[in-house]
């Protein structure tokens, strides 16, 4: 293990989450916060003080393999989780550090899952932290630095493998720093979209900028007691295209930009992602017109509900948890399969769900024509044996995670389909499940031992779980 | 499709349910329950006509391919259920065909799910019938069939490899027909001990038939209302020894039985399976003991329900529905690992979680040491990479009959860990869930197309998903 490399890495997170507590300074500045204004920039002070220490201590031997690059990026996360959560309990919001590590690292992940009775209580800074957390996890605090950082030789690949999300990672351009600056263009791009035309709905900025870091990250902390609720219909419908958006492929904007719009459209996650969206929305709305729902309202909750989910946000225009039996269901199975893979958004990924299919399929077409080649295809080409492999391999260990944490945080007594969905909430990047931990409840109740638990599957669900893992792996320390 | 060869089988089918229908019948006339009897007699007479004309029809052509061995597999289960349902209408005992139709398939499977609020109410010919239907099922009709058939060429081995469960078949001699009555030999012997044993305690001879069909078949139909509950310690203790070894790979016997002894206990799948049986009482038994409940009684239900339940029995000593709330989830997640392959038992088995831990296991290995060549390895034997692959294929498979299962249940309304129970138990071949569907609560309230899909996932359960897969894939059926 290549320690000094891996300080050097903790070192440059560390220098970035000094810069990242600027802004919500600034809001503090801005709403006459100064003591939480004033926290906030000790910490930055801190964070960019022993950042730049730690940067020091790089040794000649730069390169490093993939153990180095799942290590590094996990504890990268743990560390922007665990200096990112000072904050509020210094402010005096979130008094228990443990519950401000957990919204803390709901906020990177992307998760949105809350401890918090009364959001609505909160100072704006830490309001602007929280959200701002989302955006920033959403794409990636190593792809970031992997744009910016000056990384010779070594396959800083591993970075990015460890921290992306999806079965394969697809370099856009053959050069890592470019592609990373074209993904991070458009996300911030599409952020400003976003904010726009949540100013021209009547939203105010502050709110604006808050929401529509939600929606990019596929977050979903609200910043009021009732999520989205409360905002007009055309508000709501802002965020459902902005979030469904967000759990698109990068890669299809980027044909759209250079005006590969042909193959942007041909791409067929994209499509998946949009069929099971659809799938969704007319089942979902069957179900509940036969219940008796009225339309114009249900559709207006549906296409948002869906999007919400799907995506792996979390924003909440209703409560789900008491829809009808079915309609419950569906919502946790689109839970599981979250948004496609290089997007912003969690879950299992629409391709790697194409994947299993793909292979189900194919296993049956082999016992019906056994002496036929069968070859698994995506975009025309054929799916690598290994990726498919890998993808397998990545369903038993998050099935693995999914029964461990099940029974672990089943100690504290509540009932299975709490912890079920909380388990499925957080795995998945979401958010809120059902029951206790349904829109309009929160994760206050569980003992801190479970906390760990599901802070352990925030991590392990965004950074795709084999580095959380490895983490806690005898064998990852062992030379 | 050779549609004759799989006519001839199901002639041998009826020819068999002819037979089978015998035993209820001397029961029947020995309880002087005539009228039952008559119906027996009467069915056994038209399933032999029937099955004697199907057999004519065999063409030269007597080879099949996988195809017409899982289409052949599926539908003698399914005659075998339809034919099998009937005595239970005609005796009136169960008069809804639908709910008889539920009522043997659980049977035949050896899930034991029940529609039945009162199983006391039944006659004896028909409690027999329950059970025995078990003991058919426990060891597969279409093995017995190879071990008396004379099916010259073709490869019988596609009938074997669709009925019995695991992730390969093994051959215990180099010849079918001698595996298949080896096997048979083996089961029949361990059935009389488990009788004589319950007779020892003091059970009577028709219970002690009964319940002994029901331990060797993994089944779990009991014929009292409280199952197993109040019967003497020693007879549940009986009962807990004679599942966990019906749940054990018969190879394991073989070897006894051949005094090769030392490969017998090194076995690798024997060994988790009792380390995980070990495992479970344990945690259990700390929870139970952690709440409060007593050592000697918690011992003897906790051994009991953990043997009931690996071995996908389903026989019940106590509600562990009730117990608390941990103690639950472990119980569902041995639900699903079940038992040992080339067991009588149902679920995913321990082979199979085995293999898919060892592939995890091995892409953590891979990961840190992404040089060194990592091998899977069973009983010392690498593991052929196409048994790995179906494996997991068929773990996919599983998870998308369990989801749209558990969707199509929940249009009936009920609750959220009732319906996934209610599915965990017949898919696996269980017998009873949680809550709605608990030890104490049966199956009878669902609606008739629920109970549908539920027969669907037994049987699915019972032979491996792919046959009743197949079944309905429109591939299957084109030339």
């Amino acid at each position: 293990m290549n320690y000094s490399i891996i300080l050097y890495i903790l070192g440059w997170v560390l220098n970035l989450q000094g810069v990242f507590m600027l802004p919500p300074c600034l809001v503090g500045l801005i709403y006459k916060e100064y003591h939480d204004a004033l926290v906030y920039v000790i910490i930055s002070v801190c964070c960019t003080v022993v950042g730049i220490l730690l940067r020091r201590m790089k040794s000649k031997n730069s390169t490093f393999y993939a153990r180095e690059g799942f290590v590094a990026v996990a504890l990268s996360w743990i560390i922007l989780s665990m200096t990112g959560a000072i904050p509020f309990v210094l402010n005096g919001d979130i008094p228990s550090y443990v519950d401000a590590l957990f919204e803390i690292i709901s906020g990177y992940t992307t998760t949105g899952s809350s401890i918090l009775t009364n959001v609505e209580g909160l100072s704006h800074a830490n309001l602007f932290f929280r959200s701002f957390s989302h955006w920033i996890g959403g794409m990636g605090v190593l792809v970031f630095i992997l744009a910016i950082l000056p990384m010779t030789g070594g396959s800083t690949m591993n970075l990015l493998k460890a921290e992306s999300p999806g079965p394969s990672v697809g370099k856009l351009v053959p050069k890592m720093r470019q592609t990373a600056f074209i993904l991070y263009t458009i996300y911030f791009v599409m952020t400003i979209i976003t904010i726009i035309f949540l100013l021209f709905g009547g939203m105010p900025l502050f709110e604006s900028i808050c929401h529509a870091f939600g929606a990019a990250g596929t977050g979903g902390f609200g910043i009021k007691n009732d999520s989205i609720a409360s905002y007009s219909p055309y508000l709501q419908t802002v965020l459902t295209v902005s979030m469904f958006l967000f759990g698109v492929n990068f890669t299809f904007f980027y044909y759209i930009l250079i005006r590969r719009v042909k193959d942007a459209f041909k791409m067929e996650e994209v499509r998946w992602y949009v069929g099971i969206y659809v799938m969704a929305v007319i089942l979902l709305m069957s179900n509940l017109l036969y219940h008796g729902y009225a339309f114009g309202e249900s559709l207006l909750h549906v296409t948002f509900q869906v999007a919400s989910i799907m995506t792996t946000t979390g924003y909440a225009t209703t409560d789900f948890n008491l829809w009808p039996e079915f309609s419950r269901g569906l919502m946790v199975c689109l839970m599981f399969i979250g948004a496609c893979a290089g997007s912003t958004g969690g879950g299992i990924k629409v391709s790697r769900i194409m994947i299993y299919l793909k292979q189900v399929g194919k296993e049956l077409m082999q016992q019906i024509h056994p002496r036929r080649v069968h070859v698994l295809k995506m975009d025309g080409k054929e799916i690598p044996h290994a990726t498919a492999h890998s993808c397998n391999v990545l369903l038993m260990t998050y099935v693995v995670v999914f029964i461990a944490s099940y029974l672990l945080i089943s100690l504290d007594g509540f009932d299975t389909t709490t912890n079920f969905t909380a388990i499925a909430a957080t795995l998945n990047n979401i958010g809120p499940g059902l029951n206790m931990v349904g829109a309009t409840g929160n994760f206050s109740a569980f003992s801190n031992f479970s906390k760990f638990v599901l802070m352990f599957d925030m991590l392990a669900g965004r950074l795709e779980i084999i580095p959380m893992v490895l983490l806690f792996y005898p064998s990852t320390w062992k030379k």
